[in-house]
């Protein structure tokens, strides 16, 4: 039996902690969610931070703009967070409309509010391997593995997928943390024998159980970041079902990484109100 | 035989290409350089930018700042060629003394004035895939690959060491390109079994024939960026002797990646003279 990768009891961990710690400070944290339209995926993801939100004793206060919004009037709704001292951390719901200068809106977040890591400072902090905040899915990749004891340093990671919401933060932060990092892609020739050749394998593509018995090797560890929805159930970017015994450990789709994000969210919240105090 | 890239020959087609297309203009390219204290190999580089600009008919400016100036001092130098309508690019000479806050400092150049790629806007657009001025070392290993018709789509490439200022950003650069990125360092257990399943290899150590005939394997290109003096001499990464007859392509050192950093360096000066005019 392989050891399964329980991201719904850790998270449940951390909600624990940070509802414990928020219990005892003087203000509640606030993050301000801005989402731009009404895209039914973002409004469930929205509604997941809302719930745990509510579950630590923090603010949620969620923006929702018209799909039409002018450029400038974002960034001034950006600008209005930034300076409101009640509000700890902003996040901008991806994805937002195409005709939107996505990286001028992300950047026009205070740096010390940027509880996603998105902004052009955090992301270079990342590079240059001193972070400040850390991409919650990324850090919750992290928070997996340092739970179960996994130490990632001198271990050969492969990353498949190579988005810069995900893909890419992984992959440097796992450098940061001293592993040897591949990032395989799309491009990639030969993707099989690279996954088998990894010590750790972390995907996230959005391709529903790309990574099959034929991709994965003994010993391994596999952290499943892909949630995609087939025909009403989440499926996760592994073949949890033939995989989970040839290898040494898994994270399972629902409940692997997915609940870890949301946490280390209010995690990096928590962070940036007590820097900010 | 194999083919030797030869970065030389290449760095003076580049400068004939400038020089060239400066004598056009109405007014002449400026860098700035800032150099802090007297640091005897940041003198060499600096030479050789000055060497270069006087070449091509591009105004180099050399600030030799005090090595205990105040950092409100240096980032006011950095304001002043900002403002200086006649400056098209600013580099820091690295590196600067360790009291100083580097990211800070560097993240006060202007991200159009920004020609080495340093700032946090710069190495954002390198992560997100879509860079504006991609740094001088890196950019010159791009174009020696496409130079010599290396294209990097698709095959496995392992960059050794994982520096802010060359390793990292290389990655980043030929992820871009489609490449199948490695990023191996001195943590890496097991480097000679990484290098030798490379299709290309390029090492930026700063460790002396650290690569030896033992690293590669038949049909791979490899990429030296390791600069060293041993004995008076200039040294690289790899044991150019030994390695050479066994690849398929490589560059030596000096003659290499060396020269083409400083041409990539006046590529972006011209480039961002356009872009501002």
């Amino acid at each position: 039996m392989s050891q399964i990768l329980d991201g719904k009891a850790l998270r449940d961990e951390i909600l624990d902690d940070l509802k414990n710690q928020i219990s005892k400070l003087d203000q509640k944290p606030e993050l301000v969610i801005i989402q731009v339209g009404d895209l039914a995926e973002s409004n469930t993801y929205i509604e997941q931070k809302i719930k745990f939100g509510e579950k630590i004793g923090a603010i949620v206060t969620h923006k929702k703009l018209p799909l039409d919004i002018a450029e400038s009037e974002l960034i001034r709704e950006i600008q209005l967070a930034n300076d409101d001292e009640n509000v700890n951390g902003i996040i901008i719901q991806l994805p937002i409309p195409q005709s939107l200068n996505k990286e001028k809106i992300i950047d026009s977040i205070s740096p010390q509010k940027d509880v996603d890591g998105q902004t052009a400072i955090s992301i270079k902090s990342l590079v240059v391997g001193s972070p400040t905040f850390i991409p919650a899915t990324t850090k919750g990749v992290i928070t997996l593995l340092d739970a179960n004891k996994i130490d990632p340093s001198g271990k050969h990671v492969v990353v498949v997928g190579r988005s810069t919401l995900v893909g890419k933060p992984t992959a440097l932060a796992l450098l940061n943390r001293d592993a040897t990092v591949t990032i395989a892609h799309k491009k990639t020739q030969n993707l099989q024998a690279i996954t088998k050749s990894a010590d750790i394998i972390v995907v996230a593509t959005g391709k529903p159980k790309l990574i099959t018995k034929d991709y994965v090797s003994e010993n391994q560890i596999i952290i499943d970041i892909g949630i995609t929805v087939v025909d009403g159930k989440l499926v996760g970017d592994v073949d949890f079902e033939n995989v989970k015994d040839l290898v040494a450990a898994i994270s399972p789709v629902p409940g692997g990484a997915g609940p870890m994000t949301v946490a280390s969210l209010f995690q990096n919240l928590l962070e940036a109100y007590q820097k900010q105090s």
